[in-house]
């Protein structure tokens, strides 16, 4: 099989656009073949989703897109494929009609693939021509973005075949999972299924509705899902004693009625299996190593979730806002020692301001002293409704200086002094310490302008804050002024 | 019920110990009852992971952290306790034992809720003191991470207990999902056991390992789980025709073998419900709008994944791996034209950069002056085996001018000109412009050191990088020198 570059998708539903997408980003042609009047706009609408979600998704370089083109002719769309994909409605009549047509139009060395959910291949390749080439690789919607592909043979394929159409599949960004046995529904959607038939169920029961049932998903069990399957993260539930002791103490639950589901009879010889692969999976890694990699993985998935402001992201936006609410910000106060620089903000580095090379990008320094204006805003008296005025000091002018390296988790902490205000500006130098050995890392200089964001110009804080801002600058006028403070980038030590 | 200053925990196994840490880092005390000799040294530990997980996921104010005590007596236990949580085995005769003697020790006005993955409440209050204060409070593991708790009561229970206890999981960060009918396995987890009981069969099948179903729920479906139930997502595969569409579509496969779980029958009636409770869920919300909100949610996990390299995250950084290798990085060539500005680098107004002020970190200018930097590196010949040798260029000093505000998901594009060059030092002045109107956002002067991190000083650049930064210097010499460089932070303008 040379290289791939047009790639036939039979079937422009949800899922043979989803394909389409998804070559299509990776710079492969493909030519669609549906009895839709509507599949050529769907497809382009779908195509457009997935540039977006990639745009966003990474940074590294799109080649070029790959072409899109519509041909009414099934025999007519094959003929010229490197590869061929069937998304046809889940019809084994149909399936294999079309199939067998593909088999015959197209190359004699062309592998065909369908995107079966859980036909089984055996079946589908029977009346093909040359049904050695013929898989199925089933995809998950949105196929652009889910790397999930389950890869699974009939008795007449090949083994060529499942390797050729894996390799394939990892090519454009995806996960191959090879199955050792055809089975209907295969591995995954045996799963889905299983659970959507006991949902069905409990809406049927009125015991809950479509929205409480994702509910009970999204905000608990499937943030674990999202990275770690049933197996390990039941191990976990086992606590130190690991997967024996969960099957152990779970395993009555299994004759409970909590599920319409027989679960199979716990033979000494399943238990000992189980454990067996679960120990592989856990690769001799401790139940606290395993539990500090998922709850790295979650507090990244919630991260992610709250900026997004969706499920569990939203519970945690909420949380947070009362924390912040109920923490008391530092505010000043009468006794405060204003006589040397303010120490107002702590950090820390945390692990994805490193890079593979162990560096950390210089927007971050930016970033904890964008937290230390936020901190020194607070102290002389800005408050949410403060903001909700739209009223708020913009950082107009910054000048650093990269000092030091630092390590990850390492604590920090910045000072702050003021170098001069007016009514409008304020001029501050942040510098950024280590806090463990008080090395220097980082400094800034600083002036912020005083703007009403909704007229859209500059104008003069408060009084009450302006009254503090100036106490602390009268207070700081008699500091020594800071090594960095009013140079120019590049200037000589005088 | 006045405010919860202490918890009483019976049970200090997995979830009695997510328990304890999610209760202290919300600034609660709790006393812990458990047999186990080693309980005291477990929940330190699942405490201390907790804390590191927090730190991790918010930089929100813990204002204290609650105090830890363990009591061997039961009744001491809780004699003091403002809330009683249950997370004893789930053996009903051990819970109904438990359960009984705490309400006859604790205040008359306290609720006991219990921590049961599916026992039924009417059951285990049956033999309790004030029955009606007794409620299922179910949480999931990671208890301190994990936001979904249900909440279901017994025919004894009060709707003021469920009340009590849902706003009080509220403010310690939950999402209580109230139960409408009791019912064995309660929501959660009789989906999970469904899924769990089908996991079982395959393995004892020999159908696919534990780890080969735990791949096929993380790297496809589990993702979306994270953020959505199966209903919406299934409506999504539905396409533009929606629920029910997809009923119908996939209504014959729930007669198909594709779990050992027996469907409902897919009546008119059930089908009308789930398409009407599927319609609320939507909110009036289009496909389209749905798979755009649903690919935002997965890029964010995608991105969180990734930066923990786990799973699909691991996945997609090996993609992106290629596509960096693949994508040729713009070279200097020939024939350029090295007379005006280079402009080596475009970006994107990404949603996550504007906060909910509609404001743009600064730190966010800064990222985008450090990527042009890294494109300019690129440009002079300095690729990933110049980096594997320990050699780059370092920013050491920065002065950036912060000009105008831009709106999310605007072009973006950055010219950068060459001020100065010697052999270990990079002179270099980067505007950033919005592309649309090539209005100036923002202003970037910066000076680069040539270095060898493994020695850890400053080195010569390899001599036709030099070269090439030389060629451009003395071009760019020509140019006239950009507003702003050379400036001091406050300089009036001259």
């Amino acid at each position: 099989m040379g290289e791939i570059r047009n790639v036939a998708l039979v079937g422009a539903g949800v899922i043979g656009a989803g394909w389409a997408a998804r070559l299509v980003l990776n710079g492969i042609d493909v030519t669609l073949c549906d009895p839709d009047p509507e599949a050529g706009r769907k497809v382009q609408e779908v195509r457009d989703n997935a540039l977006r979600a990639w745009r966003r998704l990474t940074l590294a370089p799109l080649d070029h897109l790959g072409r899109i083109t519509f041909l009414r002719d099934l025999e007519a769309a094959v003929g010229d494929a490197d590869l061929i994909q069937e998304s046809a409605p889940e019809r084994e009549e149909l399936k294999r009609d079309l199939l067998a047509r593909a088999s015959r139009a197209c190359r004699p060395d062309v592998v065909i693939a369908s995107s079966t959910s859980g036909l089984l291949p055996s079946r589908l390749q029977a009346a093909m021509a040359r049904p050695e080439r013929f898989v199925v690789g089933h995809p998950f919607n949105p196929v652009y973005l889910l790397p999930l592909v389950e890869v699974c043979g009939g008795s007449l394929t090949s083994d060529e075949t499942k390797q050729r159409v894996a390799d394939f599949y990892r090519s454009i960004g995806m996960h191959p999972l090879m199955l050792r046995k055809e089975v209907d529904g295969f591995v995954a959607d045996r799963l889905l299924e299983a659970l959507w038939r006991e949902a069905l169920h409990l809406v049927n029961d009125g015991i809950a509705t479509t929205d409480e049932i994702d509910q009970a998903i999204a905000y608990g069990p499937g943030l674990r899902w999202s990275f770690m399957g049933t197996f390990l993260a039941y191990r976990l539930a086992g606590g130190e004693a690991g997967m024996r002791h969960f099957m152990a103490q779970f395993g009555p639950t299994l004759k409970l009625p909590w599920t319409r589901l027989e679960a199979p009879e716990l033979t000494d010889a399943l238990i000992e299996r189980i454990v067996e692969q679960s120990d592989a999976q856990a690769g001799g890694r401790s139940i606290r190593e395993l539990e500090r990699l998922r709850d790295e993985c979650l507090v990244a998935v919630l991260q992610g979730l709250r900026a997004q402001g969706q499920a569990a992201g939203a519970v945690l936006k909420a949380h947070e806002e009362k924390l912040y609410e109920h923490g008391h910000p530092l505010v000043m106060a009468e006794g405060d020692n204003l006589g040397k620089p303010l120490r107002l903000h702590e950090a820390r580095v945390l692990p994805e301001w490193v890079d593979y090379n162990g560096h950390i990008s210089e927007s971050r320094y930016l970033q904890v002293f964008g937290d230390s204006s936020d901190a020194l805003s607070r102290y002389v008296g800005i408050d949410p409704d403060y903001h909700a005025a739209g009223m708020t000091y913009y950082t107009v002018e910054t000048h650093m200086m990269h000092l030091k390296e630092v390590a990850a988790e390492e604590p920090l902490h910045v000072t702050t002094q003021v170098l001069g205000c007016d009514a409008k500006r304020l001029h501050v130098f942040h510098t950024l310490y280590r806090t463990r050995d008080e090395a220097r890392l980082a400094t800034a200089e600083q002036m912020l302008l005083h703007v009403d964001t909704k007229a859209g110009r500059a104008c003069p804080a408060r009084p009450d804050v302006l009254a503090r801002i100036q106490r602390i600058a009268e207070a700081h006028a008699a500091l020594p002024s800071p090594e960095h403070a009013g140079r120019r980038v590049g200037e000589r030590r005088s």
